[in-house]
């Protein structure tokens, strides 16, 4: 601020602060700009690695969170208000070793998680390779021994009269190993399950934040939550319906394309090969019988015959989809407002120009990521059981004698059923 | 104390410091009789529950988890120190549902790591029961529809001028459940592979516990750690060996009995019902052939001929265990240390007479814990395939054309084995 307490004329105070009100205002028209501008980079540079592949996606989502995890462990000094300036720079000296750990566990826990998802979506491909078995098989004894060296080392790096210091730091440090980088995982999960699961949800997010936005600035009047003045009930009932619409218009466009919804196989694909898969049943267009009265009704408004209207099932999760979107996700918004303003500060950081921190644009993604792999792979997902799988496991499983018996008790099993094995 | 600074003599102050010092010397000995009755009691319960079955075994680590849990989850008090003491109680008075909220995140979370566990083990068990079938197809689902409406109470909970305190608390408790509630069950997934995975490595750590305790007050001398200031490099070498050759002796002693070593099919089995299984390979007794010279002055030695010596190899996994319980678990035990030095406390709490607060006895036990249950499943757990299994597989998951496809293709590859199908 320009106005100061010193000898100045009222006319020179009033001069003054109709040029820092220009000022302001300049700045917040070339603020909009530049937010404008990122957010087409951003939603360009989105759709670009959405059609250059699964693998491209997956980096975006990894260099995501390591800018979120850097953000919000960055911030660890704001929580520690009761030491002076002079005592954190002499924990900083006598304690080279927290930011080493800090990116020891952040890697140690992407190891992990990066390595079990690999493992459960490429095993035709990683046990084919006998130089890499050993660390499949080993995986988890691996990453729990690097885990465990991270632990000792912070276990030998504690301090005397900087203890609390410390363990605040392992505390924090493990908070958002969970909430971003184990989220990050399941959205990860969700892009090899088939790039839909991921494009849809993360739009949804999108979408009811412009909408909330939209309705708020229009017709919101009511404020909604008392952490964040600028959301009002208007916006919030307004974006869930629009929402709604949006997610069926949204699915239904995308549900076509096979490079969408087929689980990947090859991570060498692009949006220009062509990609096959049977569908998940959940994709495939079957018909709705209308009730008799209402189907007469809509031919005679409509003026051609109707009987049954086309749908699939996906439809009905997607509006399940767009319902948490905008009615649970943005919990995770009003919970980083609120520990914003915990910690009295506007943004997390100033990664994207205009838009402040990462994780100030991923609050709600997180929430949204976990949901639909939960969703996902409790009520979508099928368990594959092909001749081939099977074959594998009663040739790698079972002794000779046990086959013998298997076979001749599928014999058996057949004949009951009627069926005769030529 | 008892001295004061008003006029009393130098004799008189002799006198009450002579009395102090008794009233102290009588203190420390009723403490260490209360705390060796109650080492006996615990001792004595432990063995008699790991008799009664594993119901009651689970049923003392949940009792013990709880107890723990309480007992860091209250601590969170002294981390507030900023607050002055009006503050925590207007806290209290505006915040009623941060009680309720630890407890509630607590209930989710063994409702959905009892429920894995249950699901894993039991599948034969619980698939049989049509009522129950809906919860388990979709107990993720159902686990974290209940974390959010808590993670949503929780936000609708925050208020302003508290949030620092309301997200510490979070913090904390997330915490609190990844060390301690997690961790159990880890070691109930290791009750039901077989008591032995349980009984073993908990007796192990013990042992080191004491060992370590016996060579520090005999040789100790040199300080092991600044943290703990009774912890000696004499007593830590000490137990390391003395554990080795204990793990030998107490780990023979238990594999001999089907009830240790059997994972669980039945709850209902007690250590008085003959218990049945193929026991694991590792606990097979094999011969490991002694290097001739070896084996001649062996056997000039004793007096009789020795070419080979016994040996399971569970022996190799016992000396494995043993040293992760004397070098790697302690600093479980020096983790907890640092962390009530750091809250200037002498014990968790006071749930068991003389000894402390259960997390005071159960800090080294987590990691041991967990440590066995990754070892275990990476290293040692078999991939039980049967032919009913298979059968089942077959039978549900493939159709009747791929069913007769199966039959063709195993009949060629067992021909191909020079096998005649009978």
């Amino acid at each position: 601020m320009l106005i100061s307490h010193d000898g100045t004329t009222a006319t020179e105070v009033q001069h003054q602060q109709d040029a820092t009100a220009d000022v302001e205002k300049l700045k917040k028209r070339q603020n909009a700009l530049t937010r404008t501008i990122w957010t087409l980079i951003m939603i360009g540079g989105f759709i670009g690695l959405l059609l250059m592949g699964h693998v491209y996606m997956m980096i975006l989502v990894m260099v995501c969170q390591t800018v979120a995890y850097r953000e919000v462990t960055a911030l660890f000094g704001l929580a520690t208000t009761e030491l002076s300036t002079q005592d954190k720079q002499s924990l900083k000296d006598k304690d080279p070793w927290s930011k080493t750990l800090n990116w020891y566990f952040f890697a140690v826990t992407n190891y992990f998680l990066y390595g079990e998802s690999i493992i459960y979506y490429f095993k035709h491909v990683v046990f084919a390779d006998p130089q890499l078995v050993p660390f499949i098989t080993n995986h988890r004894m691996i990453s729990f021994t690097l885990y465990v060296i991270g632990f000792m080392g912070f276990v030998m790096s504690l301090k005397k009269g900087f203890l609390k210091q410390q363990f605040g730091l392992f505390c924090w440090v493990h908070m958002t190993l969970l909430m971003i980088v184990v989220s990050s995982h399941f959205v990860v999960n969700n892009i090899l399950e088939g790039l839909i699961w991921f494009w849809v949800p993360a739009s949804l997010v999108i979408c009811n934040d412009v909408f909330a936005y939209i309705w708020g600035i229009t017709i919101g009047r009511t404020p909604l939550i008392q952490l964040s003045p600028k959301k009002t009930v208007e916006g919030f009932v307004g974006a869930f319906f629009s929402t709604l619409v949006f997610a069926l218009f949204w699915g239904t466009l995308f549900m076509r394309f096979n490079y969408m919804i087929c689980p990947v196989h090859d991570l060498g694909i692009s949006a220009w090969n062509s990609t096959q898969c049977k569908p998940n049943p959940v994709f495939v267009w079957r018909e709705l019988p209308l009730w008799h009265p209402f189907a007469i009704f809509m031919s005679t408004l409509l003026g051609r015959t109707i009987t049954a209207i086309p749908y699939a099932p996906y439809h009905l999760h997607l509006l399940l989809m767009a319902c948490f979107a905008s009615l649970v996700a943005p919990f995770g918004g009003f919970f980083a407002s609120g520990f914003k303003r915990a910690f009295k500060i506007k943004d997390f950081g100033h990664s994207i120009p205009g838009h402040g921190g990462m994780t100030d644009r991923m609050d709600c993604q997180f929430l949204m990521g976990v949901f639909t792999y939960v969703y996902y792979s409790s009520l979508i997902r099928e368990h594959h059981v092909t001749v081939g799988t099977i074959l594998q496991t009663i040739v790698s499983g079972l002794t000779v004698d046990e086959q013998i018996e298997l076979v001749a008790d599928l014999h058996r099993y057949l004949e009951t059923q009627g069926i005769v094995v030529p």
